[in-house]
């Protein structure tokens, strides 16, 4: 086993697997930064130009997984790195899903683009900034196997929770009969519901990172063939 | 490797693997059933004991975890076992988030008790019994390794959003400025997003069976180490 992990083309392997989670997680974060711009000034043109880049960040997801499978298959990583890759595994998933949101707030924008900002909308910004700075985090954690810096993206999820509880009515007291105020408001409120699964996206992969670093210690000697048990 | 796919020993591990995701399948779907029959009842004791089983949900996750971490590491799965595998680790996270939001519905529910429910409610309780049909049909497929009732699952979930879309309106029309008022909408509201996102991750669920089945064939080739490329 030792022979394994002294292997150049293992190593090389692994560093290639992190390197397209480092790029496929700065696709995503750069999607979300570009989606709370286009809201924030209402660009459409921006907005159109992330929902475009959605498509490369799903096939980074198929590849990312089929190098996962291929790691897995062909090598026979214990411990540390086969906590990394199938910890890979799960949060390319997560990644994925927030690609997906951030285009679903670009869809948003292009619908609201005759609506100029209004003020009481300011919340919704201020909670797209928080799950960037979460995402960020919870990114970089990953790849540096930072314990903490996950802990840290999971204690502010509350925060842009509660945000988000807040807006409903906030939309309500903002929200007149007519039709396009209340196209407004639906838009508004799918905006903040996408920003607020973001923000659970990124404590999903925060979570998955203090449970790989921690885990890696006491699961090092149960996951020891000659050690391991079968129920 | 062939000698590996006869052990009897590592089949019973699959065996058992398999069993623990019917039976966190099973917890979750019970969860689900009891989270829409509390809030169609309005009964705070059934929401408390459904919120009381997601500690089992979230202890069977990791127990599926370490089981997939085991059998990767301690034989080498490949092709369509080491799918399955990786499958199963990816769609436990989508069942321990669906038990949360099933607990999540049942903490509105809990709020809500001093409401009667009013007829403009009873959309959300179609969605929810659509979301549980998709929820049992997504496990279903997994287990049964069944694509064509995988992809099903996926068609419904539109269904499922434009009942959401829906709500929004809705509540508008029927919320008054009084608190009690605004809380009940605001309850039913959030009821109404954990049950599309529970259909969601039925979705989710569908895909990945999608992918595992239809991949299977295609990835037998590319998976053998004399056949695999490094990139």
């Amino acid at each position: 086993m030792a022979s394994l992990h002294t292997d150049q083309k293992y190593e090389k392997e692994l560093q290639r697997l992190r390197d397209r989670v480092v790029i496929m997680g700065g696709s995503v974060e750069d999607m979300l930064d570009g989606a709370l711009r286009a809201f924030a000034a209402r660009d459409a043109d921006l907005a159109r130009a992330v929902i475009e880049r959605d498509r490369g960040v799903d096939q980074l997801e198929i590849e990312i997984d089929e190098r996962c499978l291929q790691v897995l298959a062909r090598r026979q990583p214990v411990a540390s790195d086969l906590r990394f890759i199938t910890t890979a595994l799960k949060i390319v998933t997560d990644l994925e899903r927030t690609g997906d949101l951030a285009a679903n707030i670009c869809k948003r924008v292009i619908e609201l683009k005759q609506l100029a900002p209004a003020e009481f909308e300011l919340p919704i910004g201020r909670m797209g900034a928080v799950a960037q700075g979460m995402l960020r985090n919870a990114i970089g954690a990953f790849i540096k196997r930072d314990a903490p810096r996950a802990a840290r993206v999971m204690a502010r999820d509350e925060s842009v929770d509660d945000a988000y509880a807040e807006l409903f009515p906030t939309l309500l007291q903002h929200t007149s009969g007519d039709q396009e105020s209340l196209t407004r408001s639906q838009a508004l409120q799918s905006v903040g519901r996408y920003i607020e699964r973001i923000a659970d996206h990124a404590t999903n992969i925060g979570e998955m990172v203090v449970f790989m670093v921690d885990g890696e210690d006491v699961r090092h000697a149960s996951l020891r063939p000659d050690n391991a048990t079968a129920h």
